[in-house]
């Protein structure tokens, strides 16, 4: 991560690292059962594209199997039915050519040609992680390898982390047996993560956090809370029914409201557009301000 | 599912029900967090391709986005990484067509064939949950769909399904604020539904349930145990860090280890063909005895 983070550096990239999916939690160290938080990972891997497509280099820290920039196309189909044979009636099957049927995948062609950009440009550095413990490991090792370039580092923590766990010492070894009757669950608090990335490995970098809500009453003092504890740059703070189409980007000076409208939704616009485009623009300010006070 | 098993048993193919994946047990009602069981539905996948083999027509009752027969061959790849530009140096990117590299894929060719005939014959209806409750409604449903067609239908339930739950009257609205400070969750048992199935809704089926444990010591004890509770045909017991190479049918009169060979792994034999084949044998001498009883 750190040559990674380097090497874009001194080619004048900005990179970012953005934390996508849920975190597992288990109940058990030789895990059947475990704790889990909603998250499909779209918005990760949504803007790790756009932040590509903007100039910077992605670290992309993500749950095994979440969605992933660019083959997230691919979530809503059975890819077996977007696939046919070449010259379906001439050719024998078992030997044919198998392609891409492209009514089923119009943009498969833009899609591969920009993955393959990206690829081979190396601006995309994806790491996995399942459980909690392994997350929180690799954030703070990302945090300090991007620590080396200062405010040309940003993070975009959308992963949805839980806030929960038990204990090493405190999990039974096998599979809770359900003979033992009903389940009490005694979780401890996940130490904030964000607090020690602020103050002590990445102190430079541009932070965003996310704010998932249900309830939107609470949203917003939650988000300003949240800059007020941590002393990070943005939260992006976004309620679970609407969070496709509605979001507030809030720092400690300002408050975006970004909403797709009904011809963006039909336009196939995605919100983590207009997301991203917001945070690059609050981070160039505060990259300016930080110029000019040391100038 | 009505309509589908009696097509199939008019047409004399036998019917199996096969649950697959995990199971989510929301933590709140608009749900942020929830609990979920270890299954990435390998195993259920895998078997309904063996049973359609076999001359089984099936009902896949399973989770969300869990592996799914056929199209399972995409699990461990990025999909971008196995498509190619046809004539990739001569056309044009943009309007090139998009080509199955069959060095990523070998049995691309084999599986859109088989994937195909198995979609034209209608062999294999699929069925999607993804919460506990959602689950329970759609087995009792399928079982009473299923009790139309006597003991031509039989049920595989390698689904794992959470013992745990948190009653909807006990369950808050909103996502659980970690400023509340540690969790205690109280969750009940699960009703068990091999009991009402086998006596109940589909008394003349087949029914095979599994059993995972992570300690190897109280395996078969559990899964005898398993069989004098409910009274049902075989339970397939297995290991979580062995499962996919060693496991045990037990039914109430046999006891059987199917085991695969460094030989076998070698060849990509699936143990689920074995464990089919199996279940296959052990139902078939029932049906006879039945009948034989019966004449």
């Amino acid at each position: 991560m750190a040559a990674f983070a380097r090497n874009h550096a001194e080619a004048g990239r900005r990179v970012v690292l953005i934390t996508s999916g849920g975190t597992k939690v288990p109940l058990e160290s030789r895990t059947v059962r475990f704790l889990d938080n909603f998250s499909s990972g779209r918005r990760g891997a949504a803007s790790a594209e756009y932040f590509i497509d903007s100039g910077y280099a992605v670290i992309f820290l993500h749950r095994h199997r979440s969605l992933y920039p660019y083959s997230r196309m691919f979530l809503t189909i059975n890819m077996l039915d977007a696939l046919q044979f070449r010259g379906e009636e001439g050719a024998s099957s078992n030997t044919g050519e198998v392609v891409v049927n492209q009514q089923v995948l119009p943009n498969i062609a833009k899609v591969l040609k920009r993955y393959r950009e990206v690829k081979d440009g190396e601006l995309l550095l994806p790491i996995e992680f399942s459980t909690l413990s392994e997350y929180l490991h690799l954030l703070k090792a990302a945090a300090q390898a991007l620590s080396t370039i200062g405010s040309k580092a940003m993070f975009y923590l959308a992963a949805a982390v839980s806030d929960f766990y038990i204990p090493a010492s405190e999990m039974p070894e096998h599979k809770i047996q359900s003979s033992n009757g009903p389940l009490q669950l005694s979780m401890k608090m996940v130490p904030k993560m964000l607090s020690p990335l602020v103050k002590e490995w990445a102190p430079q970098a541009f932070v965003t956090s996310f704010k998932l809500e249900t309830d939107a009453t609470i949203l917003l003092d939650k988000a300003r809370r949240a800059l007020d504890t941590y002393r990070h740059q943005a939260v992006v703070a976004n309620v679970l029914d609407s969070r496709r189409g509605y979001v507030v980007v809030v720092t400690p000076e300002t408050q975006a409201e970004l909403i797709l409208t009904d011809e963006d939704v039909k336009n196939e616009v995605e919100i983590e557009e207009r997301i991203v485009k917001s945070i690059e623009i609050q981070s160039s300010k505060n990259i300016n301000e930080t110029s000019n006070v040391l100038s």
